[in-house]
């Protein structure tokens, strides 16, 4: 990266109202991370949520509220027949939106990490071709780009 | 996205070696994401990671460490003239790939937190071009892919 414009000093700018440092408060415990991940492959209710996360009934619970307060997930009322009226979970668009850091989080572990055991367990692909799924920095003219290429300015 | 094959009933699976939960376990914690920010943004020397991230001196020293250990970062020693010899910390190639996964939630941050006091602070863009950059999720057939095109299968 090359900072540029009155950013090109980093001693005398504090990364204050940091998008990165914010976004992570949010989304940066473990939790959060496996309930997102869950919600990804298609879970919305409560009980599956902590089946396929191995999350204790009361972290899944806080967890959940947590998302739902900052606006990833949407709790939705449903019953099922003879049954009482229970909370599902749905993704908003907020929530998908995160898509392309959860799943750079994971292409990384693929690369990096499950080596170490046989390699990465699942594929990505694209449903329409097949090929490989991956996040991947781009610009808006749709260049692929490298760290060394960007360039950081301040907006205001 | 869609689960097919071995992994369509998610009740009979359990994401045990998940690649995503493995590679929060490395970086999924503030410290760890921030000196990496840091490192994207160019700094290499002890003092400037403590002084740009807000760390205090042991806490940046434990997790660099552990960023070396995972071979994010990578420990050189430098000396100034008349000075000790003293470790600076460059990226790895593993540490530049983490990039679209630092930038994901970068750009989320800009996008759905940044707005509650006056907008996102900082610009990138494509040095060669001038498009904004961001994290986008394609496939090795170069589509932008949705949530909703993704396939899910297992490997092995």
């Amino acid at each position: 990266m090359t900072l540029t414009g009155v950013v090109a000093d980093r001693d005398s700018w504090s990364a204050e109202r940091c998008s990165l440092d914010r976004a992570f408060a949010v989304i940066g415990t473990r939790s959060a991370v496996l309930l997102m991940r869950e919600a990804y492959y298609g879970a919305t209710r409560f009980d599956d949520f902590v089946a396929r996360t191995g999350l204790t009934d009361a972290s899944a619970a806080a967890r959940l509220k947590d998302l739902v307060a900052e606006g990833l997930l949407e709790r939705r009322p449903y019953r099922e027949p003879g049954q009482r009226s229970r909370s599902e979970y749905a993704l908003t668009q907020a929530g998908a939106e995160l898509l392309p850091a959860i799943l750079g989080l994971f292409n990384w572990g693929d690369a990096h990490l499950a080596g170490r055991d046989g390699g990465p367990p699942l594929a990505l692909s694209h449903a329409n071709c097949g090929a490989a799924v991956s996040t991947t920095v781009r610009c808006a003219d749709g260049h692929e780009v490298g760290l060394d290429e960007i360039e950081v300015t301040a907006r205001r």
